[in-house]
């Protein structure tokens, strides 16, 4: 199986034992950190960040894995780069992704919100990287898709239903019962995480809820690609909009806040009309009561927490909360896919 | 001595012996710069820099000490990080500690002025990310300390009253008399340079004047600690309002402009304010007439410099000053920090 | 021939035999890219980026070039670093200058438009920096010089008359017509990349042809170097107003977008003034009617492109284009330059 010079913009764009390649490396990297096998994998090679948004955790772990396999990761913010866009004079795609395929070994892009003038447009701007650059792209995060927090998550449910950090039992997976549940809150947050969240626990076997208020649907895309991978296991995939009896019997719960499908309108981003929203939604919390319904789930998030909206303090600091080594796995994962898509491994 | 996983917020802090272990590391640093001794001690790990506030000499010799120990500092701008504050959604300190710590070898945090509600704030973000981070919060400048600086100036000091670069003699210090004037000038500068030094000078044994305009005491703490210091080692502290005997018979002169303890108030930092009042104060300013009373003293200030207004230009750029010297040695004591904190040595 | 020390702000400064072993050395380069004869030549090593400006190749290619030779350039925004200007306090480029020859192997500085006060400045800055601080100041595009670009733009046409990429065969530019163009948009182009191809063309054995409307001259101190250049060699230097009869016979067409004498006024960049005028006089754009004049002529250009007016996308993206290879040569000319001039070779 050879990566070399694939792109990443969507696990769904990935067969399941081209996933399980990368996950298998980056438990072998997790388990020996610093080891000689990958410190020089991207030795004198630059990965280029392009961060139209700002981010956390993204910007740390990805920097730091170009670091760990002997590389350096630019940080480049494209909105000082004199790029075209519909309103200004610039770069054309074209031109700017053919020189940068002359200088890196790959590009990851983040692009959502309030950058993109309708959903989809970040991701189709990925999409336009690729086809130009003959360097692989890796989607730091688009409107749509956040494949390596995916591949974060998936390992993480795997370590704990496994042995433990670095151990992760995908077969203990299959079977088991996934919930994404709307919560409440001001932060208007996009639908990538939890849309690549769907596709990965259903690629990798799981039955499948999705509990949302009636208006909080996701992309009927994902729905569909959602049911299709779930119909391929012979997995239910099924949506409520009761908070409680969603938490019924299930292995893990991913409870985050996200817009409607109004959220991109007249070409921007409507934040505050989004809070608006979710604030006339209250009650939609990960606490302690729900959590006993489950089957002893964890509990998973891709950070960061709205904590006291999102999820109680005493689940998300819980004894079977994921979410700090689900984080620490965006380091893994990460460079696992540099290494498989830009080491010549 | 293990330093191994310590953290570094205030010179106080450490024992004197830690701090001699850390000072003669820098030297043997200083004296064969780029020795395979050193160059792979932070090899492919990553030290995080968390700039609240911008910086000159800080950012240069974090980041270069960081290369030269053959690692990689990540520049991290915590505004584009969606933190939680006193007036916003976000991360707490806890999770985004708890997180750093699975990524960085260590953190280092620069926070004060107009990035802290009141005074000591800074340095309580500091002592908040060293309870939840399980890695070494190293202190880059807050509102009260700047322990880096402290170091840099001492060794300099030892340097001149020694054998010159690289070759401190701490002995020759003790006894040796230290001059802190304030001086006048339009910048409303904060407290922690000018606090670190006297808490390093009393340390190191030398007699401790701080000549001041009635009005721009510093924290009482730090008095306390500097007399408590001074007295540990028989000598004298004592606090003057003559911006001309404070010169007579001292070894060391170290001048610079810095605000009231009124410059906190209200939730801000009061730099308008600061700047009329010092304006009202002029005339503090070293020069070759009152370097003439002293003991054929060396000059230092931790750079940037006000010429015209802190010192004359004859005397900054004297024969006797020894400021480019401690500003080279910020990234030595830096180095020497980070590889016996971070290092594993 | 021992270029280790020297700065790099204009290609005038260098002897010919000096610029071309820069060449040979970055050819070398191309050739053999990751080639360990390289990859440690900075190790452990520090360049400064100094970016009063923004830029996309810039950044770029001399960020890549440390790291392929195993060193580190730290982008540093001057805007954060509390210099001394005109108008406000602080430091003084004698004291940032001296302290940064302390820490780093050398200082690249970006400074036009907008950052200066008048034609020249960016250009004076740089030699007070390259005065004060003993590591050699590179010119990453000042008010009057891009040096660097020159090379890349030389390179290219060398390989194009050559063997191709790696191959350049700089004889072969002997006698060879160079065309300058200027082209209209609204962009308001700075005077350093198309000064310094004129430069670098007429260094090189080329005669020169200057196409402007009247009213877009160049500096004079250019126009003279490059009659003398040209003289030297015994060939041709002109300026016409004709944007047809000026490609007769030409060998390199390079179309730019350029402001007049007057774009520096009353301490200011005249950006919107220049707009204005540039919009009204259409049609100055490199097209396959007017490149059907030539003797078969490559297409150059230092990036980024406004396509539609500098040049058509039919030429811009032809068989003769080579502006992907100048913009990857960017990098290899500058490995070399900071190699001979930072590595002790």
């Amino acid at each position: 199986m050879d990566l070399y010079g694939r792109d990443f913009i969507v696990s769904q764009d990935w067969s399941l034992g081209e996933l399980e390649e990368l996950l298998d490396l980056a438990a072998k990297m997790k388990r020996d950190r610093f080891s000689p096998r990958w410190t020089s994998i991207l030795q004198h090679r630059t990965f280029f960040m392009f961060f139209y948004n700002p981010s956390v955790r993204t910007r740390q772990s990805f920097e730091c894995a170009a670091t760990e396999l002997g590389g350096h990761a630019q940080f480049l913010e494209p909105g000082a780069m004199r790029l075209r866009t519909a309103t200004t004079a610039g770069e054309t795609t074209e031109d700017a992704a053919k020189v940068m395929a002359r200088y890196a070994a790959g590009l990851g892009i983040r692009i959502l919100e309030d950058k993109v003038p309708f959903y989809g447009a970040g991701n189709d701007l990925l999409r336009e990287y690729a086809h130009w650059a003959d360097i692989p792209i890796i989607n730091m995060a688009d409107d749509r898709f956040h494949p390596c927090q995916g591949m974060a998550d998936v390992m993480g449910w795997a370590e704990w239903c496994g042995e433990g950090p670095g151990r992760p039992d995908y077969e203990k997976l299959r079977g088991k019962r996934f919930l994404l549940t709307w919560a409440s809150g001001a932060l208007a947050r996009s639908w990538c995480s939890v849309q690549e969240a769907l596709l990965v626990a259903s690629r990798f076997g799981m039955h499948v809820t999705v509990a949302r208020p009636d208006g909080y649907d996701l992309d009927p895309q994902v729905y569909e690609w959602t049911r299709q991978n779930c119909a391929d296991n012979g997995n239910d995939f099924r949506i409520t909009n009761d908070p409680d009896t969603a938490y019924d019997g299930v292995h893990v719960v991913y409870s985050r806040n996200w817009v409607t499908p109004q959220a991109y309108q007249d070409g921007a981003f409507q934040k505050k009309a989004e809070q608006d929203k979710a604030t006339a939604v209250p009650g939609w919390i990960t606490n302690a009561e729900r959590m006993a319904r489950t089957d002893n789930a964890i509990f998973t998030h891709p950070m960061p927490i709205d904590r006291g909206m999102e999820v109680t303090d005493a689940i998300a600091s819980g004894p079977r909360s994921a979410i700090y080594d689900i984080a620490e796995n965006r380091l893994h994962v990460q460079k696992a896919v540099m290494a498989l898509t830009m080491g010549n491994l």
